[in-house]
């Protein structure tokens, strides 16, 4: 019997850069929570604790300040650049991945304009790129995390198997809640980010809200199907949504009808439904994630 | 030696009530998490387990859910009707407070028009009401919690003494931010609540956005006296802000000059600055709070 | 109309300081999270942002740091010694408050002995100390939190008041079940901090388990007595006490009986109950709090 | 261009049963919080909103209720209990996959013995088993989270590649500390759960204290390999182990001298360490995970 290592890998998380450009008197502001997650040849320090071909996580840590000193432009941009660093500059590096939250914020209103220096937080989203580097490959995924939407219409839950522990009744009209997750991998490093990012969370939001849901996979799909059809440099997507409970309150003990409009917002337990939406000819892209 | 019981209070804690109101076919959505603590005579249950009094936390939260079957309006008069219904159908009830988080969402939008029937969680930002009814008098107490707001520009913190553990550096440019919370009373609850939580915000962040802070005490007092200097009804005003600290990145070690434009944003530890405005002829609100 | 500044305190929370001792080959290890909050002579930085007489919360941390250089000692008396230090060492300090939560750790086994130097954390439960120096007068404060207790026997809740909105059943077999924060004032500070601290979570704990339950607030008061009988140096407690919900699952549609073995944990809302036990001659401590 | 639905699956997450069993006087309690995911033929339900063949979450959480009111036993038990079920009894489901979190608790000690119907929390840690069945295969995988550890002595970090970026020094006494996730894959579904966990947990901290550090991925390495040499019917363990900084506090500015015994406890960012270590035969074990 031989033990062996396997699959492993090391980095810094949860760098909190925040990068305010002060090219002109009115400030921009970028806040961003990075994540690196290095592999390769990393057999020594394992079996010998030789560090010799150990890039540190401080050092990790230190270059995504150091690159946040030039503009940092979309954050898709940014993971490559540090990502393709890792892997180009050092030889024990075989794959780098680095993982980006974007926390969004939106100007202060002053007299109705939007101020030059003071921002407040926009909503609990968070946009997300993960790029993934290989010497002679790389993948790009885009999303969102944390955004919770809410179907008020629109929403059934019926013809469903029944079997001896079954005692939820069918309804054509629920509440659906989630807070989305939706990640979403291209063919190319040639997009238009930016775009890419407000068309894809625009139909998954408009999908959300126009599709007349016969289940919450239903949901799923046709949000992911949207963004396909929509943005051609998407190959495949990803979403994960919780079924966040809205329970209609029995109020008839206390001689009240309740007509479907006061509901008990549950924590736990919750369903949670995943799926991936793709393109039949999309590339492999099982190192993506 | 006698050994007694002091002050104590029970209640519901946290009853999460999501409100449809589906009187048109564009419906409207309330998301409250409410919050019950009754005081009064209730030593029996301490001293003897006589339950005889004790209004059961249960019977709280179906009524919160029994009350929200009406419209519920604006949670100081949502609230305001809880608290007197404890207060005054109850005997042993002498005091009844109610808390009440709000969670804000706004309409989806499909093709730039809000959806009638999908809803997105608005911000991180809470808005709060907290009610206390007593047998003849009652206070009412209105604010926002977890507003996140940052400024680039117009923060300076110099002049401070040094003594042995001093390594501060005074500076005239740094970020400010915090994570806002900020709860004003009022003199009366003959008050336009809606009109006075936005405006009560609206001076808040402006004066967050114009001022020039000299630390972030003193941002704290301008934003409470922006308040009361703007409305009437309110006679008091607690701030309570978290100095997040973005400490600015050595970049020299990299052969980089870090212009003031990169910052770690740490997480701990972290200032807390708390403060009260009030006017001089504020009437007694000890019980208020 | 005048507008003035009200109560108003600042300083540096959750400074996480980790101390080995290191004196012998066996070390020593404390594990502190402290809060620093200072009131006074501050109206200057509040109204013209003149910071002559403001400690920077900076060296508020640094003064923890530089503290925590010499043997700790139990956390009374580390909090004590900030504390005085603050208000004896600069004049604009009328009032010092240190609040420090222990994280427990106990050492590692290896074969059956206690490892010299390596540590496992111990429990969710956290020792608090909170210490209020002012001029010519202080209090100590000691206490525990999130110690999460069950009872599976033991329990009743019956004899409550019905109303239209009660639906709650009697029991006499309830799950009881709490995440405990109980913090006792001394009435000086010339006591064995660690053996008041043992002792008093003793006693709590034995109540809990040896009282038989007719409230959570009967329990509550149980406990603060228990205390208060055993340890003379300590004048006042309070506890706070949610009541963490077990629900007997009904398992009849599934054909099976439940015979009060089956619970469902729930999150919220939960009761919360509060009270405080104390010896008819404690000295005044309002300001201990 | 066809687009498609990739994989999927769904489920009831974090049903939170607590089971206390009355055979005797003296109670015994199990809490756990089980999640269910089931894929498998539910084409139909994205792509038709056809829910013929959909067991709801509902359903799932009621099952794991029901299966509760039987003696529980192991949590590995339990999961391949519920599993099985799934994949059993709906035709259309392909794949079933019962992760459990099972929270610790001990007996309240009352004079010092063990209390028959009470208890508290014990550690912050979690013991934790993930079944996944198929028609024709299975794998239970056990483990362990939240086990926070620190060694203040016999770590070192030496020897890394120094580039532009790195200011790290190299250090020969640090101090290391992790929140420990383990978790085991078996061969087979015959093995005495209990011994296994108790086992595998001991081989983990025993290592970890005896283990010299040269780097956090050799200790990671050797705890794998002392739990895959102990136990016979381990085939492959994966470990993920943040590294949680504890920087030493620079006193020199007020002229003390830190003997390496005084640190701050950071936050974020934190190193993350992940690996695999396995026998050369295990058999595969993809879908294990």
């Amino acid at each position: 019997m031989t033990i062996r290592l396997g699959d492993n890998q090391y980095g810094k998380a949860e760098t909190h850069v925040v990068r305010i450009t002060k090219a002109t008197d009115t400030h921009e502001i970028k806040d961003l929570n990075v994540s690196v997650a290095l592999a390769g040849d990393f057999a020594d320090t394992h079996l010998k604790g030789d560090n010799t071909k150990v890039v540190p996580t401080d050092t990790q840590k230190n270059t995504v300040f150091a690159f946040a000193n030039e503009p940092i432009g979309e954050i898709e941009d940014f993971a490559l650049k540090l990502a393709r660093h890792f892997v180009n500059d050092f030889e024990s590096v075989g794959r780098a991945r680095v993982t980006i939250e974007e926390f969004p914020w939106v100007r202060i209103n002053v007299a109705s304009k939007g101020a030059a220096n003071a921002f407040m937080r926009k909503g609990t989203e968070k946009r997300l790129a993960m790029v993934t580097c290989m010497r002679h490959s790389e993948w790009v995924v885009s999303g969102l995390a944390d955004l919770v939407v809410l179907k008020s219409a629109g929403s059934e839950f019926r013809g469903f198997p029944r079997d001896r522990y079954t005692t939820l009744e069918e309804t054509s009209d629920r509440i659906l809640a989630t807070s989305l997750m939706a990640r979403w991998r291209y063919t190319s490093a040639a997009v238009d980010w930016a775009e890419s990012y407000s068309e894809g969370r625009r139909m998954i939001l408009e999908t959300f809200a126009n599709h007349h849901s016969l289940a919450l996979q239903q949901t799923l799909y046709a949000m992911g199907e949207a963004v396909l059809e929509a943005r051609r440099e998407v190959c495949e997507i990803r979403l994960s949504m919780p079924n966040k409970h809205h329970f209609q309150v029995d109020l008839s003990p206390f001689g009240l009808k309740n007509e479907n409009e006061v509901f008990h917002a549950a924590d736990r337990p919750y369903g949670l439904i995943e799926g991936t939406v793709l393109r039949d000819d999309a590339p492999d892209g099982a190192l993506a994630w």
